[in-house]
């Protein structure tokens, strides 16, 4: 039986992707399953809601050599704990490709897209199999999420046909209503620990030298509401403190997306987040915070800038 | 203008695949050209006079930072040797996923088949494109060459669906006559000199602890006259502790692969290769040559099993 799932920190196209693949895959006759590799975040609670889909299980401790399909991520820091003991057989993803290395040969299905939703819209076209209702609720949820209803730089044309092509399925009619309504479930933060915000959305990636990498922690938070993030912003760099210490990570952000403004305000902790910012992007920083302007994607406008700039060849 | 091209040591899949992913690719509106990474086996040589398809030139040295497009192969020891500096957009491949790693998000398509000329044939039906004829006598021959027309077991059903679709579109009505019609080339050995056999088709694999591999180079002769290659022996177990010391391995293996008998036995030069045989395959040796019954196939059934016995977890 083939585990499917999504990166730590699940978001909703982590958890849609997942679901729905194991679908396909049964379809297909290939046993398979969904897991999830942590809690809920607010936005994929009420799209599941909204649907009346339950939320796969929690991903069981995996025996060596069990077979697994990865979703949305590739890197080992993002995966199960034990990935590189696993037999990874599948992959459909849409960032970069990192450590990940197979035993076999593998099915990888990997595109510069928006989303993985939009990629596993394809696969079924591909295979003349028509989207079920329920899948196609999901993975449109996903494209919006992840592209921010098309307000992200990762968008793609492919993506938003994939938006045209899902919606008549879903019987979703306002696209954009939808979408707003998903912002607000994810914006209302409630009183959440400052600690679960910061991890939410939050990534690891190994920068520099391959042999000795330092690794960094970047926290998203997109919200319709950033004054509210704001008003915690003392209790966030102290969150942000602690991760750091218990990851034994060499810098840690956390990025404030207004999705509505399309601007990126960050928290930056200490002296060291405080240099990278203006070395790396010729930003200005004033109290903890620095204005990356419209840079609004970690994967796009983030990750690929710090790569760089902690190259060794650089 | 993205540099396609497949692994070192081309064979029929590698030049095929290059050819003709760079001209789909032009006709999905990439500027795209293919290249190749080293001399033509006389197989590949057969197969473009045939065709009369001229041979795609050899890659230039290219600045840190070029578009390429890979394809039949990913890892760096098969490949070009500042890939590392490259920008890797695009792989189209049907082996383990090895070391590449990606600065942003890629184009990757793998798939368990046993040919990349199968995964092409995928790739202009999923876009609705025709194959050309001269296109498709190429990913023809590629499929009857990497699964030694259907003998290798890294055969797939879609691999044979591939070859009968190709077939009428490339006008080739007795398949099984020019397949051995490409098998009578590579085996017309003449006058080569040994190292040049040996190297013809060879790869270096990593084996063991990825923080310090041991390399192992194995290189494969795939003829319908193992008497010839058995009569030069001496020659090529010569050729073979050279190009040990030449290329800093820890062990070289040649395998003599009976085409039409689907057998291979092997060479071995030392103790140390006497030693691995006997472990990890638990078959008899003499006179440095190892028995390895029906085990035709490097990919699936070679590779894995040294990778398994090399393993540190092992």
């Amino acid at each position: 039986m083939l585990h499917v799932f999504g990166h730590t920190n699940p978001d909703t196209d982590a958890i849609s992707a997942a679901l729905v693949y194991a679908s396909l895959l049964r379809r297909q006759g290939v046993e398979a399953q969904a897991f999830r590799l942590g809690h809920l975040n607010f936005e994929t609670e009420f799209v599941l809601k909204e649907l009346g889909v339950e939320a796969p299980p929690m991903l069981p401790e995996l025996p060596a050599g069990t077979a697994v399909a990865l979703v949305d991520h590739n890197e080992s820091a993002q995966s199960v704990s034990n990935l590189a003991e696993l037999s990874v057989k599948r992959v459909v993803d849409h960032h970069k490709l990192g450590d990940l290395t197979t035993a076999n040969p593998p099915y990888l299905r990997f595109e510069p897209v928006g989303c993985t939703g939009t990629l596993l819209l394809k696969l079924h076209r591909e295979a003349n199999l028509d989207v079920p209702v329920q899948d196609a609720k999901l993975l449109l949820s996903a494209i919006l999420s992840d592209t921010l209803h098309f307000r992200s730089p990762t968008t793609t044309q492919d993506d938003r046909e994939a938006v045209e092509f899902l919606a008549p399925i879903a019987g979703i009619q306002d696209v954009e209503q939808y979408a707003l309504a998903m912002f607000a479930a994810k914006s209302d933060l409630g009183d959440t620990p400052a600690e679960t915000l910061f991890r939410m959305d939050y990534k690891v990636f190994p920068f520099g030298d391959p042999a000795k990498p330092q690794e960094w922690g970047l926290g998203v938070i997109e919200t319709t509401n950033p004054a509210y993030v704001f008003g915690r912003q003392a209790e966030l760099l102290a969150a942000m403190d602690t991760v750091k210490a218990e990851d034994g990570l060499s810098g840690v952000l956390l990025s404030v997306v207004d999705i509505l403004n399309e601007t990126n305000r960050t928290f930056i902790l200490s002296a060291t987040e405080e240099k990278v910012m203006q070395e790396a992007f010729g930003v200005r920083t004033q109290g903890q915070v620095a204005d990356l302007g419209h840079r609004i994607s970690r994967k796009k406008q983030i990750v690929p800038v710090l790569e760089k700039y902690f190259s060794p060849d650089a």
